[in-house]
């Protein structure tokens, strides 16, 4: 049975390996609208893989952002940004890989982002916000940046998925179940639901029927 | 005489109203320019809401943000959304109404900004723009995550007319007079610069003359 | 030979001008794409002016930001939009120096930046970051706000030059050469980076061949 160093060394490493997915994804995307130059697709990237998390820690106050603190972050982006560029033709065959790799960041940000935000002693409704904004605002910042309509208002589940593994969290972490099983059964049900969702094509209703 | 507390409870009580009228806003704005599902209205609700206090008191440092201290903001904004949902259609017939609920929360909200501020420290110019960039901002972010052009750059007197009850509040304040006095004074200023601009179709002269 | 005090009070007037000048360029270029009123174009040039600092001292969390303790900025800021717009017709003749000005300006903020980052503790890539932030993120902001492509996304060297600039800064701070020294020789590789690509119209390779 692992202990608790080995686990959180296997967490970090999982971070790292999520920041630089998130990097390839922005730089892939932002390819296939603008074709920049390798700084815009290094800028963008970059932005991807750390606006969630620094506009969580902005918006609570908690200093050093994770990347300043930590450069190795900047590191993982960067090979995430060489990857793309070197690996682009068979990156964008692998559509199927690519969208399983973000819908695993996503789902693991999610709960990161919870358990960082519930451990600066705010709401638990306030942290299941955050846990959803460290997973989808770096893609919503790149979205506004390249002039996109953000992806969260697009006719998908994106945000709802996380939202709903943020809560799940929080549930199992009221009852006082273990951290790990908490952990991994909420992101278990962000991966499903955006799965199951675009598989099926569902939806959240419309606001306002037309 | 009401004492200070049932003051400052009934200004609490305009707060989160104030907070629910921004919320109400941005979703019958958000839908009628891009349909969003109920997520989409939501999120736009909610940044319309609390964007411009947020971005006031990260630019001032000053945490924890308010509706991250208080989760009755949040819960203010989730009914707004809910009304919005279930009364869109008598709300889009209450043009009018909305319109003034829209005004008077830029006019309480520019005068509690600039007084936060002040309380803060900072310099009364500071004060005066943090004043309007808590009452406008929140509708710059939804207009600027929408691809709207920013209501600002619109042939439209509105953060200037905040501007002008900020700095009324602030020459009241620097007179001495009693504080409840020049808070409504300088409201009502901002409601009536809007009042009579879109009235008599009043506009701040342009730049640059073509 | 000039002593420290004098030299920092020319370096404070510098930082003036150059947000003056930030000021005019974000005025000129709002003017030109939507025609704004006297306060549309204000808030671009304020925006243009203090986003690149205001957002890599939010990101460090460095407070106060230097607007908000030092309100001269702002005057600089008033006093760059009125000249913009008593000036108007002679400074749109003016492009090359317009143009020099903003290269100036880069240049100067992307060290200062740089020396700001450092001074707060970060690892020297997390400080090449932030130089480059100060100088450019401004210019980003206004073009998000004002629906254009930010500038960082068209085929020009404009960021990457920054980069080039902070990273040669701290490679001469590393090898322990006078701070004045390095300060000048970095922020002229800025300048003729600069200068130099827009004059031969070079550009960075594109991040993938069609």
């Amino acid at each position: 049975m692992p202990d608790i160093k080995s686990f959180m060394q296997i967490q970090y490493i999982f971070e790292l390996t999520g920041t630089a997915f998130f990097a390839i994804s922005g730089a892939v995307l932002a390819n296939e609208k603008s074709k920049p130059d390798w700084f815009g697709a290094t800028f963008i990237g970059f932005v991807t893989a750390i606006g969630g998390g620094s506009l969580r820690d902005m918006l609570l106050g908690s200093y050093p952002l994770v990347w300043i603190k930590d450069v190795s972050f900047i590191y993982a982006i960067l090979i995430g940004i060489g990857i793309s560029g070197l690996l682009y033709p068979y990156l964008t065959k692998l559509r199927k890989s690519l969208f399983l790799f973000d819908t695993l960041g996503i789902a693991m940000f999610s709960i990161l982002g919870t358990e960082k935000a519930l451990s600066l002693g705010v709401h638990p409704i306030v942290a299941a916000i955050m846990g959803m904004f460290s997973a989808i605002m770096g893609g919503v910042i790149r979205d506004t940046l390249t002039n996109e309509v953000p992806i969260i208002f697009r006719k998908e589940i994106y945000a709802t998925a996380c939202l709903a593994g943020t809560t799940l969290y929080l549930l199992m972490d009221y009852m006082g179940l273990e951290r790990n099983i908490s952990f991994f059964a909420s992101g278990l049900l962000i991966l499903v639901i955006r799965i199951v969702a675009v598989r099926y094509k569902l939806s959240i209703p419309q606001f306002i029927k037309d």
